[in-house]
């Protein structure tokens, strides 16, 4: 069976291991390197489907874990399908919750045949087998399903580690076994920690069950940046190269200049819409906290560089006085200009790479950009 | 000296007082009558500007009490004056803080001087003199201002109501002699609670002195609609018939079809956008909470004669997952949704005067909507 979403690359770049391509869905064609912002629950926090749009969204990523528990994947099965439901006709991505229940330490208990956890929203018992999360991405109806993995945490010692892995290689099995939708694709998710061996293990296994796309799961966990990127560098290669590779849980624009710069094609993180909601917003120069004082009778654009909506339209001092009143509209802004600041990063590295400067564009934007 | 804001009539209805007209501004023309949405600190609650007018918003009302104690006048005179401030091009219109202060019970303390009062949000101590508040409004720079009034309590004596709407008159004239910016407009507020005798009193005092636009205070403040609308009936013949009439205040659809019959050009209310944040929508047979079970799979809009942005796009089921999940899309959908019916409403009133059939309108309305 030809799977419903495939990638070409369109340009390797000669000097380091990025590339351009295009992601074909059921929803619709994206290019990559792309970041996908985060609606976990079936929403981009503050925004609607029209605004993640204009800002440059083109494929969203929504939770498993919380649609399940909150309005249930059946009630929206019933109502379409996420896509209707939610109202994004565009291509969506569902994560296997993997992460939030191991995430949910005490409130979980992994065996071989899955994770038993309590809800967060209202202690309920539940279990979750790959299986099972099959049967409810698909009836979420996503574009691209994610395999249920177990993400380890860090640090892991390698006994742990290496254990671990092998039950996400076993899982992943039963999801390839259980997934049957044809018009969704499934991702497998390679572990290792950051274990070289390891990692090296997981990709061999999973890409033996040759899946349409890989996940590299388990990084940005707490882990130090450069051992974060030793980890790319050693597993992009392992992936065939007709594959996209996907950087879970990444989005921080160092991180994702540098991610991109190892070859991965896609990101998605809640750091940008959730920083906004602090009131910490992207500028060329790096982060600012809009609340301060210092910016109560600033009446400049959050960035004179940006020509978002909101630089366009709305000063610092306005901005802040929103946020300190507890005005919605302070974090809608706030939001709304730091995933435009994020998808028009992604959209000058796609042209760095267009015409073969990425390395150039890199120093450039690490110049100005101050702060990891 | 000419009144920067002016008033016409474009048609009188022959069979109530009733009327169709334009309300010209230093920021463009509107059609009356009118509703104004309501931006207590700057912000029509969750919308951009953008969107206001895309529901049909054209003169908008600020709050004076809110904006004085944050982010403080100076601060938006500072910034170019609040339609640069909130990015709001459009008239606007701004209270005199006068039912304000007095709502706050014990906090205030009213003298022929003025009103002695501590801020809802930090405790401190404040003072508003009619003198005051002028500068306050001017420097805010709204299209309208209104005259700084005593907004008496119900049920209120009518001597102390009597006193009242003296000292209201007496204020009044001081605004009149401090205010003196050209761009701006001064309206006067006619005061006398329930009692007939006092409102011609009122009335009478406050046309000597001219100003170009009259409030209609003091009503809606817990007297029963029909008393209200005995007020209406006895207060608007009493206003020149060339003076825009504004009933301070009212906002549910039915008291805005009755008050329209009685004579008035302009109205204000959080009612549409403070249910809203309730999950309370207005539909055309009444208002229903949208939180309830029973929309928990109802993959119908909110109402299915509406076409406003939010009709044509979500459903019931899931702008009820978004409010009890606490996602600000919720209430961003209810409250576009509520202004568009609102807004819409007073457009189909004009619609009906024009053609010479508002009260068979009305019976129509009423004979769907159900609930006032």
């Amino acid at each position: 069976m030809k799977s419903p979403v495939t990638f070409e690359t369109i340009k390797q770049d000669s000097r380091t291991r990025a590339r351009t391509g295009r992601l074909h869905t059921p929803h619709g064609t994206v290019e990559t390197p792309i970041f996908m912002p985060v609606g976990t629950q079936a929403t981009i926090k503050t925004m609607t489907p029209d605004e993640v749009e204009e800002v440059g969204g083109r494929l969203v990523l929504s939770n498993t874990y919380h649609l399940y528990l909150r309005p249930g994947h059946d009630l929206i099965q019933q109502g379409g399908g996420l896509h209707d439901f939610m109202n994004w006709h565009g291509p969506i991505l569902t994560d296997s919750g993997g992460f939030q229940v191991f995430s949910l330490g005490d409130l979980r208990k992994i065996t071989e045949d899955g994770v038993e956890f309590r809800s967060h929203i209202d202690g309920s018992k539940h279990f979750f087998s790959p299986e099972r999360v099959m049967e409810i991405e698909m009836a979420l109806g996503a574009d691209i399903a994610m395999a249920f993995d177990e993400c380890a945490p860090y640090p892991c010692e390698h006994d742990y580690a290496k254990k671990s892995l092998e039950l996400t290689t076993r899982w992943a099995k039963r999801c390839k076994a259980a997934h049957n939708r044809e018009d969704q694709a499934l991702f497998g998710i390679i572990q290792g920690s950051v274990y070289k061996d390891l990692r090296e293990q997981s990709a061999k296994e999973l890409i033996e069950l040759d899946f349409p796309g890989y996940g590299i799961g388990g990084l940005s966990v707490g882990e130090p940046k450069p051992l974060m990127y030793e980890m790319l560098e050693h597993t992009v290669p392992l992936i065939p190269i007709e594959k996209p590779r996907y950087l879970m849980g990444v989005g921080s624009p160092d991180c994702l200049v540098e991610g991109v710069m190892r070859g991965v094609d896609m990101f998605d993180c809640v750091l940008p819409t959730r920083t906004a909601r602090t009131g910490t917003v992207f500028t060329q120069y790096g982060k600012l906290s809009v609340r301060n004082a210092q910016y109560a009778r600033d009446f400049n654009p959050i960035d004179s560089d940006c020509s978002c909506y909101v630089c366009r339209n709305y000063s610092r001092a306005y901005i802040r006085h929103l946020l300190k009143a507890g005005e919605v509209l302070g974090i809608r802004l706030t939001t709304w200009h730091n995933l435009y600041f994020i998808l028009r990063l992604m959209e000058r590295i796609r042209e760095a790479i267009t015409k073969d400067r990425l390395p150039e564009f890199r120093d450039e934007f690490f110049d100005k950009y101050q702060g990891k």
